[in-house]
């Protein structure tokens, strides 16, 4: 191999630049557990504390044994990873067994079908095309049912045994006296301008929920997504905190498709509301968006919306889920039962790339499965690793929940003593079990010029990143929409003294930003 | 582990269902080479010789031992599948690779920046991404221009040393005299319709690249694309037979702004064509849509129409890429040089998922690392193999890609071999290298009803693939797209006895065909 200095630099030269600016430019060369270690210019290791594990990928930490032990040994039988349109056992067995965990974590007995992706994005997508599919069909049975409705009206009219009610006239705007077709021609341009709407899909403010082309317009950050929007269905953001928000966004897209009714020798105007929401799509504990724990309030509101509608919740638990939170489905404490979950990051165990789109029965199209597929996904090196990940999780009835709890509750409470020692520099500490972010007041008005143009910039997070590894060998990291909110998403496998090593970290960051000291942030 | 059959089906079911009605439904246990083995219902195992191929990505066969080998030691050694917003080296090293190669087959130097994903249709979502940036800010500055001139004719106008053209009065339609603010007026309504309007992005007839809600919207078969049509921007498929197509395409979809200009004391109007055109989306052998070269001809009139107009023209090799044609491009062979190239599948080696978006230097838009980015993507593992992939095509001066050629070329005379004694069966025999494909002649109207009713409802192709695996031991199966064509992909490792052994099968199979003998490929 050529040395990587004497390469031109073609993979992202620019974000190396920034990283390198902040000394973030460090060579990962080894994983393990909760520990990435770096080469030194001098060719030595140095070890570093990963509380980023992946944005929330590593739940078993970096190159579990067990798990690099079976993907090695997978390897070596020779699986067959490209076995595209045979038959699958282990994606059913992967299938089967998240369904066991939903079924308990719920107390629901309906089965959820698979389909299988690569990424967590990817399984988005996947929701996004199911829940379209499924929209389709059934406004192609709405308008089915209100052609039915038109020749039912019809033939009454034409055998005389019903008139067209002054009413519906009026609303249709037709005067003259006994030509249904006009009317009929009136509720066909009405409905004609209905039918050709897209789908609504609606999320919240804060959410994150991929970046591909699709994908990127469920997600908040305008950033990411306003440069893009016109190349997909856009998405409405429902506020988090404004009571009767979710409401309102559905009475300003309720839309409905006029049919006319004879009753009582009258036709009169029907209307039949039109599927104009795609689905919802909810992270039970928003990642990106500053590690934001839904409200079973809202949540609950959520799925009532969508009862009454008829929209599919999707649970987007491509971060929160696979035990991070001390369940499997973190929705599952929140009381948030999905129509669909999309499941991804942990769910390979940091070793595969994977993804899961779990649909439930009553909802689930079998057609879906004639016009989409992947060449890489249902694979049996994924799907094998994908057992073990809950085969792991599920073991010893659930001891890796209860650690998840425990663990997470020892980080929280470093975290809260750090916030309560600074509290002019911590404004919250949030989270569930391993999930927590720590949130730093705004420091965009401070007397520092280092602190607050990374501020304004949206960079402080990543300054304070940088500090964080040169000078206490913890790697950590902003979420990717609310800089100024640090991720904490170490393994189950954290120690205490990891944790008290994050604190004394996070003390000396706390001091030096107490003192306006933004220079000590900076590489020398 | 619980015995599959003792699962409900929970992965896509409907489609087992099918794949059991044709015998597809078998369970591959281990894959070498180009074979693959499914264990029968008496435990033994049963060799396949596999000409999918994993629908092209195994140009070194299942399972290659030195890139197991690699995989393997990559594991064992903890290298750090998750590093996020570090230096990745590996990555920098297979893109230096990669642009050595790039370089060489197209005899150019500029360099293409990487951008790695981690399927072909993330990668495709990743071009449309990057086009699109590209295209808002190209967008952006034509605007500013526009808005500048506004201020230099109104300065004009004010201090009276220019006045309206009556044609540019008569054009907008301004009737009355010397307000100025109506001409702006006009052009802004004029303007702002045409800022409004997404991209259009066009590909050619029989194109597939992907099928995620993007990168679907640009693949040509209606089945995969119409129901999602509302989720996404949409593609114009461009007839690749009809000479003039293109042209008319573009000229359909030009638009420009407009600008006043102030010559010789008259304001003026003058067009300033508008990227309307999001990019150019072409694979230089279609893969889906039923193996199908693309000429030297369409190909550099691509080429001429986006230098001309402004687009990137984007290369999707994700199929026929990696030596599959006796090159890494296949593009080089028509010499089709991209703007963007897209590599996935083989560029994983069967391995790792894996893809690449290359964009040359002079239209890569280093900002588009600020705002894309994937959890899984650039990974040592994925990069290390790619590495690995590129070097292994390279090795000995090209041999593998002679191997490609000297191969293919006596798989392609078996072929044309059977062609030629199935005048009446065979309609064709295409392709490049190891990516061939023999197309049957239509049985919609023949006298055998199985015959019949298959190729009537697009599944001959389907009922053929079952006949070989059940009764010839061969893996093949129809392009997506195209059901009456069947792919031909194998290793670059394929035998003469393997060839030999697929020849007498499409004899057989060619001569019940031929004997309108539909119950003959049937299961039992």
């Amino acid at each position: 191999m050529a040395a990587p200095t004497m390469e031109p630099e073609l993979a992202e030269a620019h974000m190396r630049g920034l990283l390198a600016g902040l000394g973030l430019d460090v060579e990962y060369v080894r994983g393990e557990g909760d520990t990435l270690y770096y080469r030194d210019r001098d060719g030595t290791e140095t070890a570093v504390l990963d509380l980023v594990g992946g944005y929330g990928t590593l739940i078993f930490g970096h190159n579990h044994p067990d798990l690099v032990a079976l993907a090695r040994d997978l390897l070596a039988k020779r699986v067959p990873l490209h076995a595209q349109f045979s038959y699958h056992p282990y994606a059913n067995e992967l299938a089967a067994a998240l369904n066991r965990v939903l079924h308990r974590e719920f107390g629901i007995d309906e089965p959820y079908s698979a389909v299988f992706a690569n990424s967590g994005a990817e399984g988005i997508e996947t929701a996004m095309k199911h829940a379209e599919l499924d929209r389709v069909i059934r406004v192609g049975e709405l308008h089915a049912a209100v052609e039915a409705d038109i020749a039912a009206a019809r033939a009454a009219v034409a055998d005389g045994t019903a008139t067209v009610s002054a009413e519906a006239r009026a609303r249709l705007g037709v005067t003259d006296g006994v030509d249904f077709d006009a009317v009929v021609s009136e509720i066909a341009r009405h409905n004609a301008e209905v039918l050709g709407r897209g789908p609504v899909f609606l999320t919240l403010e804060g959410s994150f929920h991929g970046k591909l082309a699709g994908s990127v317009q469920l997600t908040h950050n305008a950033g990411y997504r306003a440069p893009f929007r016109a190349l997909a269905a856009q998405a409405r953001f429902v506020p988090v905190d404004q009571p009767g928000a979710l409401a309102s966004v559905l009475a300003e897209e309720r839309v409905a498709l006029l049919a006319p009714v004879v009753v009582d020798g009258q036709v009169t105007l029907a209307e039949r509301d039109f599927p104009a929401i795609g689905a919802f799509f909810v992270e039970p504990v928003q990642g990106e968006g500053g590690i934001h724990v839904l409200s079973p309030e809202l949540a609950a509101e959520i799925r009532a919306a969508a009862d009454s509608a008829g929209f599919p919740v999707v649970v987007d638990e491509v971060q929160s889920g696979m035990g991070r939170t001390g369940r499997f489905f973190s929705a599952s404490g929140i009381g948030l039962l999905g129509d669909y979950f999309v499941l991804a990051k942990g769910l390979g165990g940091g070793i595969a790339k994977t993804a899961a789109l779990l649909v439930r029965q009553s909802r689930y199209r079998s057609d879906f499965e004639l016009v989409h597929s992947s060449t890489f996904a249902k694979d049996a090196l994924s799907c094998h690793i994908g057992i073990k990940v809950v085969e792991m999780l599920e073991a010893d009835d659930g001891a890796a929940y209860r650690l998840a709890v425990e663990r997470g509750g020892r980080l929280r409470r470093e975290l809260d003593a750090v916030a309560a020692e600074f509290p002019d520099v911590v404004a919250a500490v949030r989270g569930r079990g391993l999930m927590l972010g720590i949130e730093f007041h705004d420091l965009t008005g401070s007397t520092s010029e280092v602190l607050r143009d990374n501020a304004r910039a949206g960079l402080i997070g990543y300054l304070v990143a940088g500090y964080l590894l040169r000078e206490q060998s913890i790697r950590v990291f902003p979420t990717a929409s609310a800089a100024h909110t640090l991720r904490v998403e170490p393994s189950l496998a954290i120690s205490d003294e990891a944790i008290e090593q994050f604190g004394r970290a996070l003390r000396a960051l706390c001091a030096i930003i107490g003192k306006a000291d933004g220079m000590a942030l900076l590489p020398n």
